[in-house]
Formats: structure tokens, C-alpha cells, sequence
């Protein structure tokens, strides 16, 4: 029952891709884009040491980060060549610690809108559904900048 | 019209310190505590290349890995001494590019029970608010070990 | 992909069912409860002129009643027989108009727990998705009462 | 430490007034407007008991329904005047049982934007909070028409 999306970029998944390549802090936490289709996109990531909370496990806010560029992606390859994805806002439910080696996030878009696309993720460790998010996604025309 | 809270156990502060540098990946991204009182913390975190997203900016998730550790300890300084706190889920508002060179977060508790106590946290980028958290925390007698 | 979930208790319909006709809004806005299997429960509303917001349409906050219920009583056919369930918060998207004259919805457990249980939910008006839920509730041993 | 609001309409008050009177299931569920300012509203519901749920208590949705409107005119007093404005998401945290005869709201404007406006909106019963709301607000140029 899920949706099939069309994509108006034939090259949606380079340009996925290139824009996960230059969010550094995919690297610092050692995420890796594993799928990039129309309307999905899956990352993985794996446990280390330094980004567990007190008790060992990964920090909900890691899971969250992967979680969220996830969905930021999977809305990502809908949109036309010349926008960028910004997060409106996200709702996170934590329902297992991340145990394992791994975390294994997968994000599908539930409704994408021109302006508005709302996206729900999963992710998994060892197998098992740990986390879960319901977020908004915006599409702007021009690429913010800071330099 | 803030809420005053008793906490359960006078050496709050040094616990919730103490569970604070127990978590990794605080040093990872360079978060430090700033303000620990009765149902309120503050941790502050500098802009760093390695942290950000797309657009040089720093990314959402790590802006909400802040939040969520600034949530759980306002929530712990009130918890008993033999507790743990765990996230149950959060919701965030990205309201604003985290822009300047360092981004200043500020949980507050806004209902405590025995249980489940929820709070809210701000964050704050060259003085303006960048973020927003609504949040549910979670106590638990004994703490969960990994090892 | 979905979860099979066991009940604790062989009457869950008829305690779901029981549950349902002493939520007296629910005949207020007219809703009717269609299905009660084990972790999922759906509802349905008519559309109703004194049920609208300024444009005509169905109020998201009734739409959000809706939801609710129907994640309770998901979570509520898992729990046992002498407990009551209670919602600790929720999220909703609110994705297209309430158009047409029913508005269906199902709700799914996701994750169920002694305490919480996760519940997510779809809203749909003529036969398309216009609204969506991540809910969290919580069993609470003895059932309150206001008298 | 509440950001004042600059209204860009000064009709606003009778403008969200009109648009209130429009809802029809405020008249259903009694609620009534108490206070307009520039990005504050409130509105009261008194307690009935065909509003509550299993226990006697308000539905956690009806409470909902009022913030969420709460929320919606505290952004629509920023707006401009020939706008109209949606609800794009909200997240709910219920923190008591809504006890006494009447349920109180207030909705604060957090972030006014063009496109999306963001508020927080507590309701209290018996002088104590029993629910609190984050909000996306979305203003739209032309208002839809069911008709």
C-alpha cells in the first residue's frame, strides 16, 4: 500500500548524494547512505563508543540526526534539480535502547506537497525497530549560503 | 510564572554532572554544561565545520542532541538518587538557522511526576532562538547497564 | 511487515467495545467504532456541518479525536482486563483537507510495552490519506474516576 | 521575556472574531473566545458532559480542538488581511486529567514567519496546567472555499 512517487530530476539520486556528501557531520558520526530512491532513502551507522549516553547506547539525538537526514533525503529526491531541503520540525518516539553493532534507518515520504513534504522513518538495531520519526521537510527554491 | 521545584536529593548537581560526563559523545561535539538547578539546565555548544549540514550550518540533529541531554538533565535533577532518566520521545521546531559561533540551549521542566515528566528547551544562536523541544522523559529505578 | 500482536485478554473486543460506548463524545460527533483486532482499531466519522472549521471543513481537532481514540483503543486491546489507558501525548500531521462525507481511520501498535505503548494512525477522507498520528499511551493499573 | 508582535492588519481582532464565529464546532463544543491581542489568544470551554471520555474527564482531543484553535488565531492576529490560515502539524502533551468545570487556553506566537508561524499553547483546569501544544501554523494567500 505504499505510494509510488515520480521524480522530476532524472538525476535525483547524484544529486542526493553530492548534498549527504557535503553534510560534514555525516562524517564526524560515521553515516553512510546505503538506498537513495523516489520517495526513500536509507542510512547506516555504526556504534562507537563515543556516541553513547550514560548507559552505552547510541544517544538519542545520533539516531535522531541520522533519522532526520533521512527524511530531509527521502523528501530530498522528489524535489526539482535546483531546490534545497530544510527540517520544519520532527517527533521522535524512542522504543529500545540502539543495541548492536548498528543502527539501520529507512525514510518514506507519506505526503509530498510543493512546499510542504511530510516524511515517517524507522530505525533499527539488531533487527529490531528502536526509534521512530514523523517529520516536515520544506523545499526552497534558492540554496541558502553562509559563505 | 515559572514553577519552583524541590529536589529529592541535595546533591543533585554533582549526579547530574557526574551522568553528564558519562556520556561520550557530549565530548564528541563539544557540548559542556553550563547550568544545573532544581528542573533547569543549560548546555552550550560551539560551531564547529564538523558538525554541520549542507549548507555550513549546524545540522538539526546535532541542535537536538543538545536539547534532548538539556531536557533529560532538567528532568534528573529532580529524579531520587538511584534513578536513571531515559528519553521517551521529543518534538522539535527548527525555527531558525543555528548561525553564529556557538548555539546555547535551556531546558526547563514544565510537569514532574513520579514516572513521566516533560519538559521544554529553547535554543538559542547569536542570541536569537534557533530551536524548540517538547519532550517526555522517563525515570527508572535501576539504571540499565550495557556491559 | 507488520507486527502480530497477542492479547492478554480474550474479551478485548467486548472491553474495547464496552470502553467506547462511555466516551460520550464520541457520540457527539457521531463516531463509530468498525474494527477492533488485536493491536488495531479503527473509527469513523460522518462529516457534519457543526463539525467544521472556518472553510468548511472537518475541524483538525476533531479529525485529532478521532485519532486519538483509535490509538487508545489499539493500544487497549493489548493491555489486561482490569487495567484503563490513558494518552500521555501525540503528534499530528495534518496532510489535506477533510473532504467528503466520511473520514476513516486506523490505528496501528507499534511498539507495546507494559507501561507505553506507540501507536501510530492514518486519517483518510474520500479514500486519500489527510492526517496522520504518532501517539504514545499509558496502562495504568486502576482505572480513575471522577465520581 | 515574550517577544511583542506587530500586527499587520489593525482590524485584526474583529478579523479573528469573524473567522472564530465561522467554526462551527466551537459552537458545538461551547468554546468561547476570551482574549485577542497582537500573537496572544485565549479561549475557554466549559466542562459538559457529553465532551468527555471514559473516565469522566474532557477528551484529550476536545482539549486539543480548543488549543489547536488557540494556536491557529494567535497566528491569524500577525497575518495579513486578506490571508487565511491552516494548521500544518501539532504535538500534544496531556499532563493531568482535565478536571474542574471549565478548561482554560492560552496560545503564544514563538516564531512568526511569512510562510510558517510557530506557537506554544497551554490549557489549564482548576488553576493547574493539564496540556500543552507546539504548533506549525501555515498562512495562505487565497482561503479556501468548500463551497
Amino acid at each position: 500500500m505504499k505510494t509510488r512517487f515520480e521524480t522530476q530530476d532524472a538525476d535525483f539520486e547524484s544529486r542526493v548524494r553530492k548534498n549527504f556528501a557535503e553534510q560534514k557531520v555525516m562524517q564526524l558520526i560515521g553515516a553512510s547512505l546505503t538506498l537513495v530512491e523516489p520517495g526513500v532513502v536509507e542510512i547506516e551507522i555504526a556504534s562507537r563508543e563515543d556516541l553513547t549516553q550514560q548507559d552505552g547506547f547510541m544517544h538519542a539525538g545520533i539516531v535522531t540526526t541520522v533519522l532526520d537526514s533521512a527524511c530531509g533525503y527521502a523528501a530530498y529526491t522528489l524535489m526539482p534539480v535546483d531546490s534545497s531541503v530544510l527540517s520544519v520540525e520532527f517527533k521522535v518516539n524512542l522504543l529500545a535502547p540502539a543495541v548492536g553493532d548498528r543502527v539501520r534507518t529507512r525514510a518514506d515520504v507519506k505526503r509530498f506537497g510543493k512546499t510542504l513534504t511530510v516524511c515517517t522513518a524507522d530505525a533499527f538495531a539488531d533487527g529490531k525497530i528502536c526509534a521512530t520519526m514523523l517529520a516536515t521537510m520544506i523545499c526552497r527554491k534558492a540554496k541558502p549560503n553562509k559563505n
